[in-house]
Protein backbone atom coordinates (compact mmCIF):
# COMPACT_ATOMS: atom_id res chain seq x y z
CA UNK A 1 0.00 0.00 0.00
CA UNK A 2 1.13 4.01 -1.10
CA UNK A 3 0.13 6.69 1.15
CA UNK A 4 -0.89 9.29 -1.46
CA UNK A 5 0.63 12.50 0.28
CA UNK A 6 -1.73 15.21 -1.04
CA UNK A 7 0.01 17.70 1.37
CA UNK A 8 3.30 17.17 -0.23
CA UNK A 9 1.84 17.42 -3.61
CA UNK A 10 0.50 20.55 -3.20
CA UNK A 11 3.31 21.86 -1.66
CA UNK A 12 5.27 21.19 -4.96
CA UNK A 13 2.60 22.82 -6.91
CA UNK A 14 3.01 25.77 -5.09
CA UNK A 15 6.62 25.93 -5.57
CA UNK A 16 6.04 25.59 -9.48
CA UNK A 17 3.84 27.68 -9.76
CA UNK A 18 5.82 30.07 -7.39
CA UNK A 19 8.65 29.55 -9.67
CA UNK A 20 6.65 30.68 -12.50
CA UNK A 21 4.85 33.60 -10.66
CA UNK A 22 8.79 34.56 -10.36
CA UNK A 23 9.50 34.16 -13.95
CA UNK A 24 6.49 36.53 -14.94
CA UNK A 25 7.70 39.34 -12.65
CA UNK A 26 11.13 38.72 -14.09
CA UNK A 27 9.51 39.10 -17.63
CA UNK A 28 7.92 42.05 -16.80
CA UNK A 29 4.72 39.97 -17.10
CA UNK A 30 1.49 40.75 -14.78
CA UNK A 31 0.84 38.86 -11.55
CA UNK A 32 -1.91 36.76 -11.46
CA UNK A 33 -4.49 38.46 -9.65
CA UNK A 34 -7.33 36.28 -7.64
CA UNK A 35 -10.30 38.14 -6.13
CA UNK A 36 -12.52 36.58 -3.41
CA UNK A 37 -15.89 37.54 -2.62
CA UNK A 38 -16.88 36.46 1.21
CA UNK A 39 -20.72 36.98 2.06
CA UNK A 40 -21.40 36.81 6.04
CA UNK A 41 -19.17 34.46 8.42
CA UNK A 42 -19.65 31.07 7.93
CA UNK A 43 -16.99 29.14 9.97
CA UNK A 44 -16.10 27.00 7.27
CA UNK A 45 -16.09 29.48 4.58
CA UNK A 46 -13.52 31.92 6.99
CA UNK A 47 -11.08 28.94 7.23
CA UNK A 48 -11.32 28.17 3.34
CA UNK A 49 -11.08 31.80 2.36
CA UNK A 50 -8.41 32.54 4.62
CA UNK A 51 -6.77 29.39 3.28
CA UNK A 52 -6.55 30.80 0.11
CA UNK A 53 -5.57 34.49 0.82
CA UNK A 54 -2.47 32.61 2.01
CA UNK A 55 -1.90 30.33 -0.37
CA UNK A 56 -2.18 33.27 -3.07
CA UNK A 57 0.81 35.23 -1.08
CA UNK A 58 2.83 32.31 -0.64
CA UNK A 59 2.73 31.80 -4.62
CA UNK A 60 2.78 35.74 -5.32
CA UNK A 61 -0.63 36.29 -6.54
CA UNK A 62 -2.09 39.36 -5.94
CA UNK A 63 -5.35 38.65 -4.07
CA UNK A 64 -8.43 40.69 -3.32
CA UNK A 65 -11.30 39.99 -0.75
CA UNK A 66 -13.87 41.60 -0.52
CA UNK A 67 -16.85 41.15 2.16
CA UNK A 68 -20.16 41.64 2.58
CA UNK A 69 -22.46 40.98 5.79
CA UNK A 70 -25.25 37.87 5.54
CA UNK A 71 -28.15 40.31 4.37
CA UNK A 72 -26.06 41.33 1.31
CA UNK A 73 -28.87 41.70 -1.22
CA UNK A 74 -28.91 39.91 -4.81
CA UNK A 75 -28.93 42.88 -6.64
CA UNK A 76 -25.79 44.24 -5.01
CA UNK A 77 -23.94 40.85 -5.58
CA UNK A 78 -24.81 40.92 -8.94
CA UNK A 79 -22.97 44.39 -9.42
CA UNK A 80 -19.95 43.26 -7.59
CA UNK A 81 -19.81 40.57 -9.80
CA UNK A 82 -19.99 43.10 -12.99
CA UNK A 83 -17.72 45.00 -11.40
CA UNK A 84 -15.40 42.03 -11.30
CA UNK A 85 -16.15 41.12 -14.88
CA UNK A 86 -15.26 44.39 -15.82
CA UNK A 87 -12.00 45.04 -13.75
CA UNK A 88 -9.20 44.24 -16.14
CA UNK A 89 -6.26 43.96 -13.62
CA UNK A 90 -8.77 40.47 -12.15
CA UNK A 91 -7.68 37.90 -13.88
CA UNK A 92 -10.18 35.10 -12.42
CA UNK A 93 -12.30 35.60 -9.23
CA UNK A 94 -14.78 33.29 -6.98
CA UNK A 95 -17.43 33.76 -4.74
CA UNK A 96 -17.37 31.49 -1.54
CA UNK A 97 -20.34 29.01 -1.62
CA UNK A 98 -23.19 28.54 0.22
CA UNK A 99 -24.57 31.86 0.38
CA UNK A 100 -27.67 33.11 2.31
CA UNK A 101 -30.73 31.85 1.31
CA UNK A 102 -32.29 35.00 -0.04
CA UNK A 103 -29.98 34.65 -2.83
CA UNK A 104 -29.80 32.10 -5.86
CA UNK A 105 -26.07 30.75 -5.93
CA UNK A 106 -27.15 29.64 -9.51
CA UNK A 107 -27.80 33.51 -10.91
CA UNK A 108 -24.55 34.60 -9.08
CA UNK A 109 -22.19 31.66 -11.02
CA UNK A 110 -24.24 32.33 -14.43
CA UNK A 111 -23.24 36.30 -14.26
CA UNK A 112 -19.61 35.27 -13.18
CA UNK A 113 -17.72 35.91 -16.87
CA UNK A 114 -17.11 32.22 -17.68
CA UNK A 115 -13.21 33.52 -18.46
CA UNK A 116 -12.67 34.88 -15.44
CA UNK A 117 -14.75 31.37 -13.48
CA UNK A 118 -11.74 30.44 -12.05
CA UNK A 119 -14.02 27.54 -9.97
CA UNK A 120 -15.23 26.50 -12.82
CA UNK A 121 -19.29 26.42 -12.17
CA UNK A 122 -20.29 28.49 -15.00
CA UNK A 123 -22.14 26.03 -17.00
CA UNK A 124 -20.06 26.86 -19.91
CA UNK A 125 -17.07 25.81 -18.21
CA UNK A 126 -19.42 22.63 -17.22
CA UNK A 127 -20.51 22.28 -20.66
CA UNK A 128 -16.64 22.41 -22.37
CA UNK A 129 -15.25 20.00 -20.06
CA UNK A 130 -17.77 17.62 -20.81
CA UNK A 131 -17.19 18.12 -24.83
CA UNK A 132 -13.66 17.73 -23.55
CA UNK A 133 -12.76 21.27 -24.67
CA UNK A 134 -9.88 23.46 -23.07
CA UNK A 135 -12.20 24.85 -20.10
CA UNK A 136 -11.58 25.89 -16.17
CA UNK A 137 -12.20 22.39 -14.47
CA UNK A 138 -13.21 22.62 -10.72
CA UNK A 139 -10.63 22.66 -7.92
CA UNK A 140 -11.74 18.95 -6.34
CA UNK A 141 -12.03 17.34 -9.47
CA UNK A 142 -8.93 18.94 -11.06
CA UNK A 143 -6.78 17.93 -7.93
CA UNK A 144 -8.10 14.50 -8.25
CA UNK A 145 -6.76 13.98 -11.47
CA UNK A 146 -3.28 15.88 -10.70
CA UNK A 147 -2.46 12.75 -7.98
CA UNK A 148 -3.14 10.03 -10.81
CA UNK A 149 -0.52 12.17 -12.80
CA UNK A 150 1.82 12.40 -9.87
CA UNK A 151 1.84 9.46 -8.87
CA UNK A 152 1.59 8.14 -12.38
CA UNK A 153 -1.25 5.74 -11.73
CA UNK A 154 -2.30 3.71 -14.76
CA UNK A 155 -5.98 4.54 -15.64
CA UNK A 156 -6.97 3.66 -19.20
CA UNK A 157 -9.34 1.19 -19.44
CA UNK A 158 -9.82 1.03 -15.41
CA UNK A 159 -13.32 0.72 -14.14
CA UNK A 160 -13.46 3.91 -11.76
CA UNK A 161 -16.44 3.74 -9.44
CA UNK A 162 -17.65 7.02 -8.41
CA UNK A 163 -19.29 7.11 -5.32
CA UNK A 164 -21.61 10.15 -5.50
CA UNK A 165 -23.28 12.79 -8.08
CA UNK A 166 -23.04 16.23 -6.72
CA UNK A 167 -22.63 18.87 -9.18
CA UNK A 168 -19.17 20.11 -7.68
CA UNK A 169 -16.84 16.66 -7.48
CA UNK A 170 -19.22 13.52 -8.22
CA UNK A 171 -20.44 14.49 -11.88
CA UNK A 172 -17.46 16.08 -13.13
CA UNK A 173 -14.84 13.95 -11.92
CA UNK A 174 -17.20 11.08 -13.49
CA UNK A 175 -16.64 13.44 -16.93
CA UNK A 176 -12.71 13.66 -16.76
CA UNK A 177 -12.38 9.81 -15.98
CA UNK A 178 -14.01 8.62 -18.70
CA UNK A 179 -13.20 11.16 -21.71
CA UNK A 180 -10.54 10.06 -23.95
CA UNK A 181 -6.70 11.48 -21.90
CA UNK A 182 -4.51 10.54 -19.40
CA UNK A 183 -5.86 10.72 -16.62
CA UNK A 184 -9.26 8.97 -17.97
CA UNK A 185 -10.46 6.52 -20.73
CA UNK A 186 -11.83 4.92 -17.38
CA UNK A 187 -14.94 2.56 -17.40
CA UNK A 188 -16.87 4.59 -15.21
CA UNK A 189 -19.55 4.12 -13.02
CA UNK A 190 -21.41 6.37 -11.19
CA UNK A 191 -23.31 5.78 -7.65
CA UNK A 192 -25.38 7.68 -5.46
CA UNK A 193 -28.25 6.94 -2.34
CA UNK A 194 -30.88 5.43 -4.73
CA UNK A 195 -28.02 2.92 -6.58
CA UNK A 196 -29.07 -0.50 -5.82
CA UNK A 197 -25.92 -3.14 -5.86
CA UNK A 198 -23.67 -0.55 -4.88
CA UNK A 199 -21.16 -2.78 -2.75
CA UNK A 200 -20.99 -4.88 -5.90
CA UNK A 201 -19.88 -2.28 -8.42
CA UNK A 202 -17.04 -1.18 -5.30
CA UNK A 203 -16.14 -4.39 -5.19
CA UNK A 204 -15.42 -4.73 -9.52
CA UNK A 205 -13.77 -1.34 -9.32
CA UNK A 206 -10.01 -0.53 -9.85
CA UNK A 207 -10.12 2.59 -8.88
CA UNK A 208 -12.95 3.93 -6.45
CA UNK A 209 -13.44 7.97 -5.85
CA UNK A 210 -15.85 8.74 -2.85
CA UNK A 211 -17.42 11.44 -2.19
CA UNK A 212 -20.83 10.81 -1.02
CA UNK A 213 -20.52 12.75 2.25
CA UNK A 214 -20.85 9.76 4.58
CA UNK A 215 -18.36 8.82 7.60
CA UNK A 216 -16.89 5.68 7.27
CA UNK A 217 -19.26 4.98 4.52
CA UNK A 218 -16.20 2.55 2.70
CA UNK A 219 -15.85 -0.58 4.03
CA UNK A 220 -13.09 -3.23 3.45
CA UNK A 221 -15.56 -5.86 2.51
CA UNK A 222 -16.39 -3.59 -0.46
CA UNK A 223 -13.09 -3.44 -1.90
CA UNK A 224 -10.71 -5.05 -4.14
CA UNK A 225 -7.29 -6.14 -3.46
CA UNK A 226 -4.95 -3.74 -5.47
CA UNK A 227 -7.54 -1.34 -6.04
CA UNK A 228 -6.99 2.66 -5.95
CA UNK A 229 -9.17 4.90 -3.12
CA UNK A 230 -9.46 8.30 -3.27
CA UNK A 231 -11.15 9.57 -0.40
CA UNK A 232 -12.95 13.46 -1.26
CA UNK A 233 -15.03 12.84 2.36
CA UNK A 234 -14.46 16.02 4.66
CA UNK A 235 -17.53 15.48 7.17
CA UNK A 236 -16.91 17.48 10.47
CA UNK A 237 -17.37 15.26 13.23
CA UNK A 238 -17.01 16.04 16.75
CA UNK A 239 -13.96 14.94 18.67
CA UNK A 240 -12.86 15.19 22.11
CA UNK A 241 -9.21 14.96 20.82
CA UNK A 242 -8.99 18.30 18.88
CA UNK A 243 -8.93 22.00 20.08
CA UNK A 244 -11.78 22.96 17.64
CA UNK A 245 -13.73 20.35 19.10
CA UNK A 246 -14.32 18.57 15.78
CA UNK A 247 -12.10 16.59 12.78
CA UNK A 248 -12.37 15.81 9.46
CA UNK A 249 -13.76 12.37 8.73
CA UNK A 250 -13.41 10.84 5.43
CA UNK A 251 -15.83 8.31 2.99
CA UNK A 252 -13.69 5.69 3.72
CA UNK A 253 -13.23 3.74 7.05
CA UNK A 254 -8.99 3.94 6.34
CA UNK A 255 -8.01 1.92 8.70
CA UNK A 256 -9.23 -1.72 7.30
CA UNK A 257 -9.84 -0.48 4.04
CA UNK A 258 -6.38 0.67 3.42
CA UNK A 259 -4.46 -2.49 4.17
CA UNK A 260 -6.01 -3.65 0.60
CA UNK A 261 -5.25 -0.98 -1.37
CA UNK A 262 -2.08 -0.29 -3.69
CA UNK A 263 -2.67 3.66 -3.10
CA UNK A 264 -5.09 5.25 -0.61
CA UNK A 265 -5.62 9.23 -0.45
CA UNK A 266 -5.60 9.92 3.77
CA UNK A 267 -8.30 12.46 5.41
CA UNK A 268 -7.32 15.09 6.06
CA UNK A 269 -3.96 15.60 3.92
CA UNK A 270 -5.06 13.80 0.81
CA UNK A 271 -7.58 15.10 -1.50
CA UNK A 272 -8.21 18.47 0.27
CA UNK A 273 -5.10 19.90 0.00
CA UNK A 274 -5.12 19.75 -3.46
CA UNK A 275 -8.03 21.80 -4.22
CA UNK A 276 -6.58 24.81 -3.17
CA UNK A 277 -3.59 24.24 -5.26
CA UNK A 278 -6.02 23.81 -8.08
CA UNK A 279 -7.49 26.92 -7.97
CA UNK A 280 -4.15 28.24 -8.23
CA UNK A 281 -2.99 26.93 -10.99
CA UNK A 282 -6.66 27.67 -13.01
CA UNK A 283 -5.91 31.42 -11.45
CA UNK A 284 -2.55 30.90 -13.40
CA UNK A 285 -4.08 29.79 -16.46
CA UNK A 286 -6.05 32.89 -16.42
CA UNK A 287 -3.49 35.38 -15.37
CA UNK A 288 -1.67 33.67 -19.02
CA UNK A 289 -5.26 33.33 -20.60
CA UNK A 290 -3.90 30.31 -21.97
CA UNK A 291 -7.63 28.75 -22.13
CA UNK A 292 -9.41 31.85 -22.98
CA UNK A 293 -8.33 34.51 -24.55
CA UNK B 1 -40.44 -9.05 -24.45
CA UNK B 2 -42.25 -6.08 -25.89
CA UNK B 3 -41.13 -3.74 -28.73
CA UNK B 4 -40.92 -0.20 -27.98
CA UNK B 5 -42.30 0.72 -31.26
CA UNK B 6 -40.53 4.40 -31.33
CA UNK B 7 -42.13 4.97 -35.04
CA UNK B 8 -45.87 5.46 -32.92
CA UNK B 9 -44.65 7.18 -30.29
CA UNK B 10 -42.88 9.96 -32.34
CA UNK B 11 -46.32 9.62 -35.02
CA UNK B 12 -48.46 10.65 -31.44
CA UNK B 13 -45.90 13.26 -30.55
CA UNK B 14 -46.21 14.92 -33.58
CA UNK B 15 -49.88 14.46 -32.80
CA UNK B 16 -49.29 16.30 -30.18
CA UNK B 17 -47.51 19.32 -30.94
CA UNK B 18 -49.64 19.89 -34.22
CA UNK B 19 -52.43 19.79 -31.66
CA UNK B 20 -50.83 22.70 -29.41
CA UNK B 21 -49.70 24.93 -32.58
CA UNK B 22 -53.76 25.22 -33.06
CA UNK B 23 -54.55 26.25 -30.72
CA UNK B 24 -51.39 28.99 -30.23
CA UNK B 25 -52.73 29.68 -33.86
CA UNK B 26 -56.39 29.90 -32.73
CA UNK B 27 -55.19 32.43 -29.27
CA UNK B 28 -53.40 34.29 -32.05
CA UNK B 29 -49.93 33.27 -30.53
CA UNK B 30 -46.77 33.14 -32.79
CA UNK B 31 -45.94 30.09 -35.03
CA UNK B 32 -42.92 28.26 -33.99
CA UNK B 33 -40.21 29.10 -36.67
CA UNK B 34 -37.45 26.23 -37.30
CA UNK B 35 -34.30 27.34 -39.42
CA UNK B 36 -32.09 25.17 -40.50
CA UNK B 37 -28.87 25.57 -42.56
CA UNK B 38 -27.31 22.82 -44.68
CA UNK B 39 -23.81 23.06 -46.28
CA UNK B 40 -23.12 20.83 -49.63
CA UNK B 41 -24.95 17.65 -50.47
CA UNK B 42 -23.95 14.62 -48.07
CA UNK B 43 -26.79 12.15 -49.16
CA UNK B 44 -27.22 11.44 -45.48
CA UNK B 45 -27.44 15.29 -44.29
CA UNK B 46 -30.18 15.74 -47.81
CA UNK B 47 -32.30 13.23 -46.29
CA UNK B 48 -32.24 14.14 -42.53
CA UNK B 49 -33.26 17.45 -43.38
CA UNK B 50 -35.86 16.45 -46.11
CA UNK B 51 -37.48 14.48 -43.04
CA UNK B 52 -36.55 17.83 -40.59
CA UNK B 53 -38.63 20.03 -43.32
CA UNK B 54 -41.25 17.71 -44.06
CA UNK B 55 -42.05 16.88 -39.84
CA UNK B 56 -42.27 20.77 -39.39
CA UNK B 57 -44.70 21.34 -41.98
CA UNK B 58 -46.67 18.16 -40.69
CA UNK B 59 -46.72 19.92 -37.46
CA UNK B 60 -47.54 23.36 -38.48
CA UNK B 61 -44.14 24.99 -37.69
CA UNK B 62 -43.06 27.69 -40.11
CA UNK B 63 -39.80 26.74 -41.48
CA UNK B 64 -36.77 28.01 -43.48
CA UNK B 65 -33.53 26.28 -45.03
CA UNK B 66 -30.86 27.99 -46.04
CA UNK B 67 -28.27 26.50 -48.40
CA UNK B 68 -24.50 26.87 -48.96
CA UNK B 69 -22.42 25.25 -51.14
CA UNK B 70 -19.87 23.01 -50.12
CA UNK B 71 -16.84 25.83 -50.94
CA UNK B 72 -18.82 28.73 -48.13
CA UNK B 73 -16.29 29.81 -46.24
CA UNK B 74 -16.66 30.08 -42.37
CA UNK B 75 -16.52 33.63 -42.21
CA UNK B 76 -19.70 33.15 -44.69
CA UNK B 77 -21.17 30.75 -41.94
CA UNK B 78 -20.70 32.78 -39.18
CA UNK B 79 -22.37 35.87 -40.42
CA UNK B 80 -25.44 33.71 -41.23
CA UNK B 81 -25.71 32.02 -37.27
CA UNK B 82 -25.19 35.67 -36.58
CA UNK B 83 -28.15 36.71 -38.57
CA UNK B 84 -30.26 34.29 -37.52
CA UNK B 85 -29.01 34.82 -33.81
CA UNK B 86 -30.68 38.45 -34.46
CA UNK B 87 -33.72 37.13 -36.28
CA UNK B 88 -36.40 37.42 -33.97
CA UNK B 89 -38.85 35.62 -36.24
CA UNK B 90 -36.68 32.61 -35.72
CA UNK B 91 -37.36 30.69 -32.69
CA UNK B 92 -34.86 27.75 -32.87
CA UNK B 93 -32.41 27.18 -35.30
CA UNK B 94 -29.52 24.05 -36.37
CA UNK B 95 -26.81 23.61 -38.79
CA UNK B 96 -26.46 20.47 -39.97
CA UNK B 97 -23.27 18.28 -38.99
CA UNK B 98 -21.00 17.89 -40.45
CA UNK B 99 -19.42 20.41 -42.42
CA UNK B 100 -16.31 20.72 -44.43
CA UNK B 101 -13.21 20.25 -43.08
CA UNK B 102 -12.25 24.16 -43.33
CA UNK B 103 -15.34 24.92 -41.22
CA UNK B 104 -14.42 24.75 -37.37
CA UNK B 105 -17.81 22.52 -36.22
CA UNK B 106 -16.89 23.64 -32.60
CA UNK B 107 -17.10 27.12 -33.72
CA UNK B 108 -20.12 27.19 -35.24
CA UNK B 109 -22.02 25.85 -32.14
CA UNK B 110 -20.17 27.81 -29.92
CA UNK B 111 -21.42 31.13 -32.59
CA UNK B 112 -25.22 29.78 -32.05
CA UNK B 113 -27.14 32.13 -29.54
CA UNK B 114 -27.76 28.78 -26.50
CA UNK B 115 -31.67 30.18 -26.49
CA UNK B 116 -31.75 29.18 -29.98
CA UNK B 117 -29.89 26.00 -29.94
CA UNK B 118 -32.35 23.54 -30.41
CA UNK B 119 -29.70 20.72 -31.09
CA UNK B 120 -28.24 21.67 -27.27
CA UNK B 121 -24.91 21.11 -28.52
CA UNK B 122 -23.86 24.19 -27.01
CA UNK B 123 -22.18 24.38 -24.15
CA UNK B 124 -24.19 26.23 -21.92
CA UNK B 125 -26.89 23.89 -22.61
CA UNK B 126 -24.49 20.63 -22.26
CA UNK B 127 -23.40 22.04 -18.95
CA UNK B 128 -26.98 22.96 -17.72
CA UNK B 129 -28.06 19.37 -18.36
CA UNK B 130 -25.19 17.95 -16.72
CA UNK B 131 -25.82 20.34 -13.48
CA UNK B 132 -29.80 19.47 -14.11
CA UNK B 133 -30.75 22.99 -15.32
CA UNK B 134 -33.38 23.33 -17.82
CA UNK B 135 -32.20 23.25 -20.90
CA UNK B 136 -32.15 22.24 -24.60
CA UNK B 137 -31.31 18.04 -24.31
CA UNK B 138 -30.40 17.07 -27.65
CA UNK B 139 -32.37 15.52 -29.75
CA UNK B 140 -31.24 11.80 -29.53
CA UNK B 141 -30.97 11.36 -25.67
CA UNK B 142 -34.06 13.26 -24.93
CA UNK B 143 -35.88 10.85 -27.62
CA UNK B 144 -34.43 7.60 -25.76
CA UNK B 145 -35.74 9.32 -22.06
CA UNK B 146 -39.05 10.21 -23.52
CA UNK B 147 -39.23 6.28 -24.51
CA UNK B 148 -39.03 5.01 -21.08
CA UNK B 149 -41.66 7.95 -20.31
CA UNK B 150 -44.05 6.64 -22.38
CA UNK B 151 -43.63 2.81 -21.96
CA UNK B 152 -43.22 3.47 -18.31
CA UNK B 153 -40.36 1.84 -17.75
CA UNK B 154 -38.90 1.90 -14.07
CA UNK B 155 -35.37 3.29 -14.10
CA UNK B 156 -34.76 3.81 -10.38
CA UNK B 157 -31.48 2.66 -9.23
CA UNK B 158 -30.82 -0.02 -11.54
CA UNK B 159 -28.14 -0.49 -13.76
CA UNK B 160 -27.91 1.67 -16.62
CA UNK B 161 -24.41 1.11 -18.97
CA UNK B 162 -24.12 2.94 -21.68
CA UNK B 163 -22.05 1.57 -24.56
CA UNK B 164 -20.30 5.07 -26.46
CA UNK B 165 -19.26 8.22 -24.85
CA UNK B 166 -19.94 10.43 -27.78
CA UNK B 167 -20.52 13.87 -27.37
CA UNK B 168 -23.77 13.52 -29.08
CA UNK B 169 -25.06 10.17 -27.71
CA UNK B 170 -22.97 8.50 -25.19
CA UNK B 171 -22.15 11.17 -22.74
CA UNK B 172 -25.64 12.89 -22.82
CA UNK B 173 -27.44 10.28 -22.50
CA UNK B 174 -25.19 8.78 -19.14
CA UNK B 175 -25.46 12.59 -17.91
CA UNK B 176 -29.55 12.30 -17.93
CA UNK B 177 -29.65 8.71 -16.95
CA UNK B 178 -27.96 9.52 -13.46
CA UNK B 179 -29.77 13.16 -12.73
CA UNK B 180 -32.36 12.31 -9.78
CA UNK B 181 -35.64 12.85 -11.62
CA UNK B 182 -37.73 10.19 -13.87
CA UNK B 183 -36.22 8.57 -16.23
CA UNK B 184 -33.03 8.91 -14.48
CA UNK B 185 -31.58 8.27 -10.72
CA UNK B 186 -29.74 4.54 -12.39
CA UNK B 187 -26.44 4.03 -11.65
CA UNK B 188 -24.83 4.68 -14.80
CA UNK B 189 -21.38 2.55 -16.19
CA UNK B 190 -19.68 4.42 -19.54
CA UNK B 191 -18.48 1.65 -21.63
CA UNK B 192 -16.19 2.23 -24.72
CA UNK B 193 -13.40 1.11 -26.96
CA UNK B 194 -10.98 1.20 -24.27
CA UNK B 195 -12.73 -0.13 -21.19
CA UNK B 196 -11.50 -4.22 -20.02
CA UNK B 197 -14.69 -6.08 -18.67
CA UNK B 198 -17.21 -4.24 -21.08
CA UNK B 199 -19.05 -7.87 -21.58
CA UNK B 200 -19.42 -8.11 -17.88
CA UNK B 201 -20.56 -5.09 -17.50
CA UNK B 202 -23.26 -5.61 -19.94
CA UNK B 203 -24.47 -8.59 -18.32
CA UNK B 204 -24.89 -7.38 -15.29
CA UNK B 205 -26.92 -4.31 -16.76
CA UNK B 206 -30.87 -3.93 -16.21
CA UNK B 207 -30.62 -1.33 -19.38
CA UNK B 208 -28.03 -1.21 -21.92
CA UNK B 209 -27.89 1.81 -24.50
CA UNK B 210 -25.82 0.45 -27.20
CA UNK B 211 -24.54 3.43 -29.13
CA UNK B 212 -21.33 2.56 -30.30
CA UNK B 213 -21.93 2.24 -34.25
CA UNK B 214 -20.53 -0.96 -34.40
CA UNK B 215 -23.27 -3.26 -36.21
CA UNK B 216 -24.97 -6.46 -34.32
CA UNK B 217 -22.29 -5.22 -31.27
CA UNK B 218 -24.02 -6.49 -28.90
CA UNK B 219 -24.82 -10.43 -28.39
CA UNK B 220 -27.20 -12.59 -26.52
CA UNK B 221 -24.50 -13.91 -24.05
CA UNK B 222 -23.93 -9.94 -23.27
CA UNK B 223 -27.17 -9.56 -22.04
CA UNK B 224 -29.09 -11.06 -18.85
CA UNK B 225 -32.88 -12.22 -18.74
CA UNK B 226 -35.41 -9.22 -18.47
CA UNK B 227 -33.33 -6.64 -20.03
CA UNK B 228 -33.79 -3.37 -21.01
CA UNK B 229 -32.11 -2.67 -24.79
CA UNK B 230 -32.04 0.79 -26.53
CA UNK B 231 -30.31 0.46 -29.79
CA UNK B 232 -29.12 3.59 -30.93
CA UNK B 233 -26.81 2.27 -33.61
CA UNK B 234 -27.67 3.57 -37.21
CA UNK B 235 -24.72 2.32 -39.15
CA UNK B 236 -25.61 2.17 -43.23
CA UNK B 237 -24.19 -1.42 -44.17
CA UNK B 238 -24.68 -2.58 -48.14
CA UNK B 239 -27.73 -4.68 -48.59
CA UNK B 240 -29.12 -6.68 -51.82
CA UNK B 241 -32.44 -6.66 -50.69
CA UNK B 242 -33.27 -2.69 -50.86
CA UNK B 243 -33.69 0.30 -53.71
CA UNK B 244 -30.81 2.13 -51.91
CA UNK B 245 -28.34 -0.80 -52.00
CA UNK B 246 -27.78 0.03 -48.19
CA UNK B 247 -29.44 -0.97 -44.96
CA UNK B 248 -29.61 0.37 -41.34
CA UNK B 249 -27.71 -1.80 -39.28
CA UNK B 250 -28.09 -1.49 -35.31
CA UNK B 251 -25.65 -2.09 -32.27
CA UNK B 252 -27.59 -5.02 -31.36
CA UNK B 253 -28.01 -8.58 -32.57
CA UNK B 254 -31.71 -8.26 -32.51
CA UNK B 255 -32.77 -11.62 -33.30
CA UNK B 256 -30.63 -13.58 -30.55
CA UNK B 257 -30.74 -10.35 -27.98
CA UNK B 258 -34.69 -9.81 -28.40
CA UNK B 259 -36.05 -12.71 -26.83
CA UNK B 260 -33.95 -12.57 -23.45
CA UNK B 261 -35.18 -8.69 -22.87
CA UNK B 262 -38.58 -7.24 -21.58
CA UNK B 263 -38.21 -3.99 -23.59
CA UNK B 264 -36.04 -3.30 -26.67
CA UNK B 265 -35.75 -0.83 -29.79
CA UNK B 266 -35.70 -2.06 -32.99
CA UNK B 267 -33.55 -0.65 -36.09
CA UNK B 268 -35.07 1.46 -38.21
CA UNK B 269 -38.15 2.18 -36.18
CA UNK B 270 -37.05 2.57 -32.81
CA UNK B 271 -34.39 5.73 -31.30
CA UNK B 272 -34.60 7.15 -34.98
CA UNK B 273 -37.92 8.18 -35.46
CA UNK B 274 -37.79 9.77 -31.96
CA UNK B 275 -34.65 12.16 -33.18
CA UNK B 276 -37.32 14.47 -34.98
CA UNK B 277 -39.43 14.66 -32.59
CA UNK B 278 -36.89 15.69 -29.82
CA UNK B 279 -35.88 18.49 -32.26
CA UNK B 280 -39.76 19.76 -32.67
CA UNK B 281 -40.56 19.64 -29.15
CA UNK B 282 -37.53 21.79 -28.25
CA UNK B 283 -38.66 23.97 -31.12
CA UNK B 284 -41.80 24.12 -29.52
CA UNK B 285 -40.08 24.87 -26.21
CA UNK B 286 -38.08 27.93 -28.16
CA UNK B 287 -41.26 29.22 -29.33
CA UNK B 288 -42.89 29.47 -25.99
CA UNK B 289 -39.92 30.30 -24.46
CA UNK B 290 -40.18 28.01 -21.84
CA UNK B 291 -36.89 27.34 -21.19
CA UNK B 292 -34.95 30.64 -21.85
CA UNK B 293 -36.82 33.99 -21.84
Amino acid sequence: MRLIDGKAVAAQIRKEIAEEVTSIKKAGGKIPHLAAVLVGHDGGSETYMASKVRTCEEVGFKSSLIRYEDDVTEEELLACVDRLNNDSDVDGFIVQLPLPKHISEQKIIEAIDYRKDVDGFHPINVGRMSIGLPCFVSATPAGILELFKRYEIETKGKHCVVLGRSNIVGKPVASLMMQKAYPGDCTVTVCHSRSQNLKEMCQSADIIIAALGVPEFLKADMVKEGAVVIDVGTTRVPSALTKSGFKLAGDVKFDEVSPKCSYITPVPGGVGPMTIVSLMRNTLLAGKKEIYK
